[in-house]
């Protein structure tokens, strides 16, 4: 079974009215897709179309493909004209087991077993989610940030039933949609950007409920703390970076007692040589022939204007 | 006993001759003071010099103060000559609590009782490096983000021994000096913004240990994906702002059930109604009369901006 071509693939289907799925129809369009939207209820129409209407100022200034236009946008509340002559599926429904089965299960029977359809679960499992669908092979996760028309990441996985061709397809496709796909090695719960992100969203709930901070204690530490820094950098290179030549590996050794400091609530996981070693290799490999000095001022450069980004008034 | 009156302050002391020590003295010369540097070693010099002449090109991007003059720095690795005629001291040595009790101990024979001391810890409580200082009162903790020449977020908290003056002259005085000081609640390990981070670190360590992300994954998760947004509106305001006009209430409402899910190693607070009002005042005090179309959009404007940059070359 081939997979459709993806650089004359002009048709993309997305599933779901709500935030999501109208971040995602917003995206498609602003890269020339024909976007084939399917709305639950006819009703969610106008808040659908100011979702995208909001996002289009947006769009525009990154920058849209040549053929963009909001008039390649198509709204139905039938499924099968939803998905008809659409070349890849983007599902956003409401994030209920229960009902993504029952539509994974539809979705089975109504679309070629050549259409990738990607989920933008971030809470559930494709193994389950794909439980019931004949075509549970096409079926993976792509889990979008939000607002899914702005941030680039895409986090791909697939259940138990995806084969690999699939997955292979869906980052070739995410990347050509001018998207960041992560393919993921683990169906783990949360995938890895939440789970960052939940981790650290856990921690501030703690210092709330423990009076150390407030909400906007919160996020002033954030904003002019360390986002800034890893928006550029990530986090991982962000510590290599900073330890100068000594790198990830000095960073590791300085600071890996700090690791059993009760600095947050979470306990910190053994630092044994083997993770002493994907840590410093990682680093490595991502610096590859970039001198300290020339990542550092680099690093600068980039905080000095997001920073100015961030401290500008309305 | 009367302390220096900010508007008039033109000479500090930066005590320490690392990244942070070299950051801090960049900064005060970027905002116009003479700056007094005490190199433990004076072999220090030449590294310490390099760090401020890396940092000059971002600080005469981000704007020097009218007054700003690389001249205008003095090195010595003489401690009493260092602090004389010094308004205010900022130390960076080496994170050693019995050195930096000894240095404290030091200080407290040579500065003035007016003299506040801050110090750039990231480990420590000020309530044991104050121990054995005459001028305890007068100590505190001034913890900035490395690097310190660039990001304005500087948290300050006393000590046991520490009076509410000291903190308030420490709070406006490093305001006055072009930071984002944020004054916590409580002497806790690790302050707020390491705390975040840390939690965010140790479950990348996990997620790298059990082979579920490599550090690469790891930064290419937080650079498309939640930093630029965080960067933006931290954490609260950004799901604040996400739900619409349901705000923080409607999170914590529907994703409340999900800080039992596995989502990270870290377990989450009780969503107790105390913890659920303070998150849910807390952004409702941030917003103020802005409206939810108006947030999103700024939000949307500086994101794109911040993505532009991110994804520079070189």
């Amino acid at each position: 079974m081939t997979l459709p071509d993806i650089s004359s693939l002009s048709t993309v289907a997305s599933i779901g009215g709500g935030p999501i799925g109208g971040g995602w129809a917003a995206h498609f369009l602003a890269r020339g897709f024909d976007v084939r939207a399917y709305l639950h209820d006819p009703a969610e129409e106008p808040a659908f179309r100011e979702i995208i209407e909001t996002a289009w100022p947006c769009l525009t200034e990154l920058g849209l493909a040549d053929t963009a236009s909001l008039e390649r946008l198509y709204i139905t509340s039938n499924l099968e004209d939803a998905v008809a002559g659409a070349a890849f599926i983007q599902e956003s429904a409401v994030e209920r087991l229960d009902e993504k089965q029952d539509l994974y299960h539809k979705l089975g029977k109504i679309v070629g077993a050549d259409i990738v359809i990607a989920s933008s679960t971030s809470g559930l499992l494709m193994s389950d989610i794909q439980a019931r669908c004949d075509i549970a092979a096409r079926t993976l996760v792509g889990h979008p940030f939000n607002p899914p028309y702005l941030l680039p990441l895409v986090e791909v996985v697939g259940g138990a039933k995806t084969t690999t061709d699939s997955i292979d397809w869906a980052m070739a496709f995410y990347q050509h949609a001018g998207k960041e796909p992560l393919r993921l090695k683990k169906e783990i719960p949360g995938f890895v950007a939440t789970r960052l992100q939940e981790a650290l969203w856990r921690e501030a709930l703690h210092m709330v409920a423990n009076g150390e901070a407030s909400p906007e204690d919160i996020d002033r530490a954030l904003r002019f703390g360390p986002a800034s820094r890893m928006a550029v950098q990530g986090q991982c290179m962000a510590f290599h970076v900073a330890c100068g030549e000594g790198g990830m590996a000095k960073n590791l050794d300085q600071f890996g007692p700090a690791l059993k400091l009760p600095w947050t609530r979470l306990d910190a996981p053994e630092l044994t040589p083997a993770l002493r070693n994907a840590m410093v290799d990682g680093c490595r490999d991502m610096a590859g022939s970039e001198s300290f000095k020339t990542m550092a001022a680099e690093r600068d450069q980039k905080i000095a204007r997001i920073l100015k980004v961030v401290r500008q008034k309305g």
